[in-house]
């Protein structure tokens, strides 16, 4: 009775709508990603998000730096990019060279502009249940799947594995928001099969390949596999399909789960910032008439 | 076995430290507190958090409006402070009037004078692990109180009941940060006393009065009580006291234990704003020399 939540196929279906939003729209929608050249998992990551866009003609560039780029460099690229009235979107693609500091360089991003809603003026709106521009790609993504597949989240009881700022943070904060009983679970938790075992739905986002084994979850749970490794040669992710697929009611496979959505729900960002870019536009021009 | 936390002798201890350092600051540090002449709860505790303020040597002043007072009106109030050079620290009292957008005038006052650490910006940096101005008083608090009792955090079961922007949400993400694993229950949790009963630790904010009670818990657990509310004429929290006390290891009495620690927190960050403050005023001098 497993079902397996196809991300792939719903991804397809989010790219038609956004592609006929585009043709509607006064300004062509345009996203700039910037990556620096040590970076070789993220050149993939950004291949797929480009193609994506061209899909559902969306313009985007790409900037590449060298990893010896300074930080002063790499901010004054974005502060650019902030005032280009061309640009919509921005992304940085993580991660980032050792001697930068990330969380300097995300804030540094318009968070009119923040294609991954990483900037902490987005995520203290998300977090404090206000509207950000945006909500980080990864845990919308998640959502927006288990409503595809008619998950009814209120009063479930949820556990979370991982904690950071990407996946693990927000998908709590959105999953209580949607009424679930949220569990934080992470590297500190002491006996997590205890935690698991009573999960109605489980987001595993902890970077450790088939960490989540069978006998760790009940009869009928909801397993949301947020990982990608490989383990001989084979993709795999944070959840042990063969042992945990069996007993799940639905599960997300890898590849094709939540990798696709996250992709997706970029696109969406930009889409989004980009109505928003219009409509103030329009708001100053009415202003100045 | 029940130790009893006596947040009134540890606010006590940080008013001293607080005072000896005030004595020392090339300014002295000024809070005000805006409220609206029908909040009477409010009342109380602005007369209290006054009273603190005298104790330690800082200038606290209080701008009361009318109910009928305007958004535009108290939001101009609030930015005229904002630009004052003596105010270092401005506080609103909750609850306004239901005409009034509590979100916008929040956002209002300046990061940089959020005396209770509401500010999304303040509440962002707090949710990403990035250093805020300031945090949330009774969160803030309650962490100060759970370290002088030694309570090692650490891989602890916590649970949270209750997720208001004040005191769930922000209680969670401290314990977080200190590495405890963190249920989150509301009022759509199904079987709280499944989550409750093997709880290490229990934050009640759930705003009813002794809604925690013996047997929905262990032997040995903490109990941090952060209600305060009237019951046949006496005072009373969100935990029945004589039923949890004797099962717990440490708990919090009302009054006496949170309370005291949440205005002591509020003294606490107006000194940290002035200290801010003075910097970078200083820092402001020597750009101009």
């Amino acid at each position: 009775m497993t079902n397996i939540a196809d991300g792939k196929a719903l991804a397809s279906k989010i790219y038609e709508q956004i592609s006929s939003e585009v043709d509607g729209l006064s300004k062509i929608p345009m996203l700039v990603v910037i990556i620096t050249n040590d970076n070789e998992a993220g050149q993939i990551y950004v291949r797929n998000k480009q193609r994506a866009c061209e899909k559902t003609g969306i313009l985007s560039e790409t900037i590449e730096l060298d990893a010896n780029v300074s930080e002063k460099e790499l901010i004054g690229n974005i502060l650019k990019l902030n005032k280009d009235e061309l640009v919509d979107a921005i992304l940085v693609q993580l991660p980032l060279p050792p001697h930068i500091d990330t969380e300097r360089v995300l804030n540094a991003i318009s968070p009119k502009k923040d294609a991954d809603g990483f900037h902490y003026i987005n995520a203290g709106k998300m977090f404090t249940g206000q509207i950000p521009n945006t909500v980080a790609c990864t845990p919308k993504g998640i959502i927006r799947l288990l409503d595809e597949y008619k998950v009814k989240l209120e009063g479930l009881n949820a556990v979370v594995i991982g904690r950071s700022n990407i996946v693990g943070k927000p998908i709590a904060q959105l999953l209580l928001q949607r009424n679930a009983t949220v569990t934080m679970c992470h590297s500190k938790t002491k006996n997590i099969e205890t935690f698991t075992k009573n999960a109605d739905l489980i987001v595993c986002a902890t970077g450790q390949p088939e960490f989540l084994k069978g006998d760790m979850v009940k009869d009928g749970v909801i397993v949301i596999d947020v990982g990608i490794s490989r383990k001989d040669g084979k993709l795999c992710g944070d959840v042990e399909f063969e042992t945990v697929a069996p007993k799940a009611s639905l599960i997300t496979p890898v590849p094709g789960g939540v990798g696709p959505m996250t992709v997706a729900m970029l696109v969406q960002n930009t889409l989004d910032l980009t109505k928003k870019h219009i409509e103030d536009n329009q708001k100053k021009y009415i202003t100045f008439l």
